[in-house]
């Protein structure tokens, strides 16, 4: 295990704005805020959603998409930087009228109503390319 | 987008009663403790449990009720204040026995066991009808 | 409702290391910073997982295993100690790749990537038994 003690700079509540991208609001956030790493956690609903999960085998992401509108019963996610951008990394749990849940990585959703708390940290976040994985992660070992 | 720096005052940690409403016992240490914005995480089970999936379409809520017990994997929300009265905005995700997953608002639940972690805010966080949506949103567009 | 004002002394992020057990890994942090009470957040993915669920009548764990890679698309959890060892209780929801989702309370498994935000509190946080729901829970009553 790799990890670092952190030191919180700032912290927001962000309410997303309806029709905009849910992640792209998060990370719009973080550019103007100029946060280079960050944790945050997020609750709403969304017009619609698409969902990546990772193929462990294969290394690469699957993809798939609900086209309905879905409550973001719980959303975890951090901000780092990746290729010298910034990256807003998105876990999030969906569910339907009658409870029935869907969840994944979230790559890009449509926002219906978005409430976001984030927690911005002093010390920059790198993603690298780790090989055992095939993912880019952060604190990687050196 | 709309967002705002907060500045945190105090956090805690509560163990909500067995047989009290899950969301009512946050509100109540909210109060108690007259929190007027705050964002908190949560987990333990429930006896019960009725979610709310709102019609984004028709602008009303819907509801549904599980009269059975139930874990509760994840829960986000947030604390605000609505009509003058303090109001935890409250998501979760539960699950069944075989990990069965139901998830949404969670309007109402009977506390088997519940713990949470609540940071509290020195500026208030005040909801207001939203027209787009229909909701009751903070940090609404003045 | 028993709940405490808490102080928070330093908070971390880490990067889980892949093959670990996914709880392992975070009471290993704790060990190794001797913290006795946290709190947590965490996303990533996992090559297997435990489950278990509390029945409430009987009051004993039933478990269930999953041997397939899965998202862990949130995870909550809490740092204490029981019977003197560092206990993180940590619960989780789980996908599929057409994000069919599984969740419950966290026993193991095995880290495929896993991005963990820890809150390291300056109070011990000590878990009891308690009579009421045969668990051993936190702030019991004294």
């Amino acid at each position: 295990m790799e990890y670092t003690a952190v030191d919180s700079t700032r912290e927001y509540l962000a309410r997303l704005e309806t029709g905009a991208d849910w992640r792209g609001e998060i990370e719009a956030l973080a550019r103007t805020e100029e946060i280079e790493a960050g944790w945050f956690n997020a609750m709403g609903a969304v017009q619609d959603a698409e969902i990546w999960f990772y193929d462990q085998d294969e290394q690469e992401y699957g993809s798939v998409t609900f086209d309905e509108p879905l409550e973001v019963a719980a959303c975890v996610g951090n901000v780092s930087t990746l290729d010298d951008d910034v990256f807003a990394h998105t876990h999030a749990v969906l569910s339907r009228r009658d409870g029935e849940t869907l969840a994944g990585h979230l790559e890009s959703a449509t926002v219906f109503a978005g409430e976001v708390h984030l927690r911005a940290f002093a010390e920059p976040l790198v993603r690298q390319p780790d090989d055992r994985t095939g993912l880019d992660l952060w604190l990687n070992e050196s």
